[in-house]
């Protein structure tokens, strides 16, 4: 248990830096005979890579992910899948200040603090690289919860504030999600922000952004009262995420503004003798228990701090410094959280279905 | 790793329901030779105690805690610390309605489904007692943390809005929490939280809330990325608590409507020639690590769905039903939500801190 | 994971001292609905419980465990399992000597240097008193193993050795287990045992034995490769109970002498369809997984350093000493071991057979 | 915890089967600033490489270890640290029996019934060929001690019996261990087992072995009573070893033949102040904690299964076969079980000194 894995039944633990040789990670606990091929987890990294368009970084990553492990004629075979992704893209380039100056709002200051050393390059461990080997294990949680859930777990984001722009939720069109740069379900809104991006992007400026995440089809009884529960598991889940600094699930923090009258999510009987709910202000989630309902995550994304401004910092060596970042970075990070989010809501889920299946009742 | 433990190097577990005959907990990982006798614990529970006031419920419980084991002659010896609280208010009461009805927004129907059978006296374990252990086990935590963080660690929380209702941060003044009921830090906002409860409360309806906990004096480098940061973990913590459905740190939420210029935390030299932020949106915590800043969290709670208004819902055997909560319960579980996220702020510090002793550059 | 727990999906947590007001355990991920009552651990308790013949140490304690949670209408809830027993027999006593003086090869000076506080009052924490928990939890895990595990598990166990004297392996009868003050399956040996220790005790001297437990009725499939395997489990569940120093699986030590011809079990067709092994050299584990056959395992117990001889020793104050022990003892611990190890074996197979249903493959 | 890592704090976690690309591990919770090289690790690797004499499997290997992450200008970063092993000896071959046919002895049956799939390919998982994965864990393990420990921790390891003919501990020579292909500290028995070996090896058999690792410079304090005893610990980490069957720490099997008077180990005071032990019956640990005596531990390895002899068995079919091992296997693989010892006695080690420093004393 030493930070870099998440999980307890489908547990995946992550390696690698910025800048290094490769980045890899090591999933464990997968059942045997689920069929899983690496184009099964590229088609989920291609989505989240960055530098497709002008709004996300332009590192060029080819990112081609390697199964080193666990797979046997196209089928787990019940150990440790080892995934790798070389990096490709380290061109030589002078880091002389960064090296030197901590960035404010970035992990700079903090890593050198706490670990007397740092590998300075593109932000090593903390940078957003990273999270490509979340997707990965993501992808390959998504092949659980399918072969193992009748019909199959969808879980899908979507980007639903950028700035002060939010999504208007009655225009809410998930095919919309693929058709912009912005996984924005609301097609009027994309369009707005697409101008509103070019200008802060121009302007050498960033800007945060809420995300959305659901997954239909959850099985009711996921989570371990009271401690691992599966909002408390989906909370360190998304804040885990790089530049996450909010979790809601459901109503959220509008949960607080409501009277209980309005927030109760009534029961009724379907007509297939299953309890249908007549709201889902619970977000799916009860008692630290999924009941079935789609459970609906939001994360607060803050913009990234490099910026072409500058702005007050200090060096290694205590002098007060101003620091810009002159290379073309992310002008809303939030964009490259949904594909991390999404997978970081496929760990955790398949975690909690495996618990489910070893602490089902004596019954 | 069963679900009802948090932490791990100081790790308590918990146990019991709300109408068994105790509850109880281990704190297992506290250092040897920290001052602990049960004082020190009641001290706390006493704050958190129901039933002192008519805004929260009138449970009456003497929640005495006796210490068990780990401590010998005043100091604790190493060894896991029992604790246990009788269960004293368990009146014989007719849980006929509840016993075969689903309270809507309640976690008995999920629990039904899970488990197959449920305790459903008072909630059983899904009732609030338990978070009586939390406050214990975040007493000792906070011991902890004094004794080995220079100076101590300062741990309060607030009550920073009710419902629609929001305290002027400017008129902040942490003694304030202590002369009202409602742990509010705003003597003006107090008072008009008083009418308001009230006649929510005549009503017999509820309202949410939202928690403010702040942590002073905390170490630099608390926090293990990059799935155990100190704000992930946080996150689980908060949102581990009953009726909590949202957790930010620093700004949160409102980061994502920030300008990198905005959100980004400069820094200068001091005098005194360490570091010093010039704001705080980062909420203390870069990187998944403790700055040194004051730590900030804030939480959502829901309003309980405890409440007169007859809900519709369905019973065990498939019937519609409608259900109301006669008896008198909390208007606003927030309040009692306050020193239940300072202990667990606690306890996610002291895991962390201990996490650091061990992992610590070796210079 | 402090060091007072074990297991993973079922899990055991004790605290408690020899000389505290109670020791107690909570077992989490306990299965709902299978039947517990305090009488199904009662009966385990008192076959462990010390002072019923010459033979063990003269401590009389009542034992008697209570349920305080986890348990409704007389079935599990899924719920933790709150456990506890009043320790009843702590006379006062003249700790003097123990108090200042280390006695040779127990912990006492090691808990001293480690902790800087020792409760040395009967041995504190490192007292046998603690393995009255672990039968409390393995009379748990034997009804979640009778429950799960179709015609249920058997887990008995037997003293094989005392001192230099072995049983005759051709007399093994586990009815005389039940017949003697030593689990000896032997009827034979159980008497010549019989004046051997009762010589050893008159002299105020100590003798180590060898206790074996085996498990029949195992599911296939029951481990975790690599690291998690079966057999690993139980050597670290074995090594964990006070003075053993030695565990061995199936033909153990003994294998190291032979050849791979006559360690291999061979394997057959059954009448039944159903596989066959010829012999059970290995114990019923291969690669770290149960293959169905009796789970056998032995452990070697010293003898205990409590003897009337005095042997050199020192003192907190760095004086050279001479520690006897005047009280009675026990002469021969292994004899106490044997219900504890049983229990050691029925808490590692019920985690395990939880995590195989979490694991097994998805077909 | 699903299955493939070992350790808390000190965590390492493997992938990789016999026959795939490549396997590796991550290796977690590496203070910073301790000095680390591929060439640290790949000279204990290549102590460990099989195929250097006639007495070890003649698979080739060059088993070139790669760091992928986690050390930055020659020193560790606190972020983990990916190693990998690419497999180059992948010769196509014919598996046409083993892949049909269960291999007596081996874990082929038990994968395949409790997975439904298996790697047939030279063992797959259960391979030996994971251990290089641990050689080069321990290898990180032992810069940590040395970093950490002042004087450093000596970890070395013999072969102490081969089949029946032990070695005369009078003899112990540990210079020796490095002169003759067995690790054997006796030259005199070394000669012998050579001829001993021989002849078995001609015949297409195999013999068992015990193996004897020695910890020295140990600090005093490791070890989390009562379930996270360094010995448990240690019996786990080395049963957790292909073909270990038993594991015994200090005079262990023998101490269930002493007395108390010859199974003490008596305390007297150093001229340098310090407690000097008379003898180490007890291996170095009292209580679970280690003493700062020699930790020393003793294991059980079996004969391999691959012998030319034709065994009875069973295939995939049912049908009822005989096996027998045609090609060159290890006639003892006790003695490639030396490094791997050593490997997993300095891993468990690390592990537990870093939980010292988490939980030392608060004074």
């Amino acid at each position: 248990m030493s930070g870099n894995g998440f999980g307890h039944l489908f547990r995946f633990t992550t390696f690698g830096e910025s800048h290094g040789p490769a980045i890899g990670c090591v999933v464990d606990g997968v059942p045997s005979r689920i069929p899983l091929a690496e184009a099964d987890i590229q088609a989920w990294l291609d989505l989240r890579k960055p530098g497709q368009n002008r709004f996300t970084t332009q590192r060029r990553e080819a990112d081609e992910v390697k199964i080193l492990s666990g797979v046997f004629e196209g089928q787990t075979t019940g150990t440790p899948i080892g995934l790798l992704i070389e990096n490709t893209d380290q061109r030589s380039k002078d880091y002389g200040e960064i090296k030197d100056s901590f960035r404010p709002g970035h992990a700079d200051w903090v890593y050198q603090q706490k670990y007397g050393i740092r590998d300075y390059r593109g932000g090593g461990r903390s940078s957003a690289r990273e999270t490509a080997m979340r997707v990965a294990a993501g992808a390959v949680a998504r092949m659980v919860l399918d072969a193992l859930v009748p019909g199959g777990v969808t879980i899908r984001g979507a980007m639903v504030r950028m700035g002060i722009q939010a999504i208007d939720y009655g225009a809410w069109d998930w095919d919309e999600t693929k058709a912009n740069p912005f996984w924005c379900p609301d097609a009027q809104a994309a369009k707005e922000w697409e101008t509103y991006l070019d200008s802060i992007r121009k302007n050498g400026s960033s800007i945060g952004g809420v995300v959305e995440v659901v997954a239909s089809n959850v099985p009711v009884g996921l989570g371990s009262p009271v401690y691992d529960k599966l909002d408390a598991d989906l909370a360190k889940a998304m804040m885990s995420i790089n530049a996450v600094k909010g979790v809601e699930i459901g109503a959220g923090f509008e949960a607080a503004s409501l009277s209980g009258e309005d927030n109760a999510d009534e029961m009724r009987m379907g007509n297939d003798g299953q309890v249908k709910f007549l709201s889902n202000k619970a977000g799916g989630i009860l008692g630290g228990i999924s009941t079935g309902q789609d459970v609906v995550v939001r994360l607060a994304v803050k913009p990234t701090s490099s910026i072409l401004t500058p702005k007050k910092s200090v060096d290694r060596q205590g002098n007060e410094v101003e620091v810009s970042t002159k290379g073309r970075h992310d002008p809303c990070v939030a964009i490259r959280a949904v594909p991390v989010a999404e997978a970081m809501m496929a760990v955790t889920l398949a975690d909690h279905l495996l618990r489910l299946r070893a602490q089902s009742g004596g019954f």
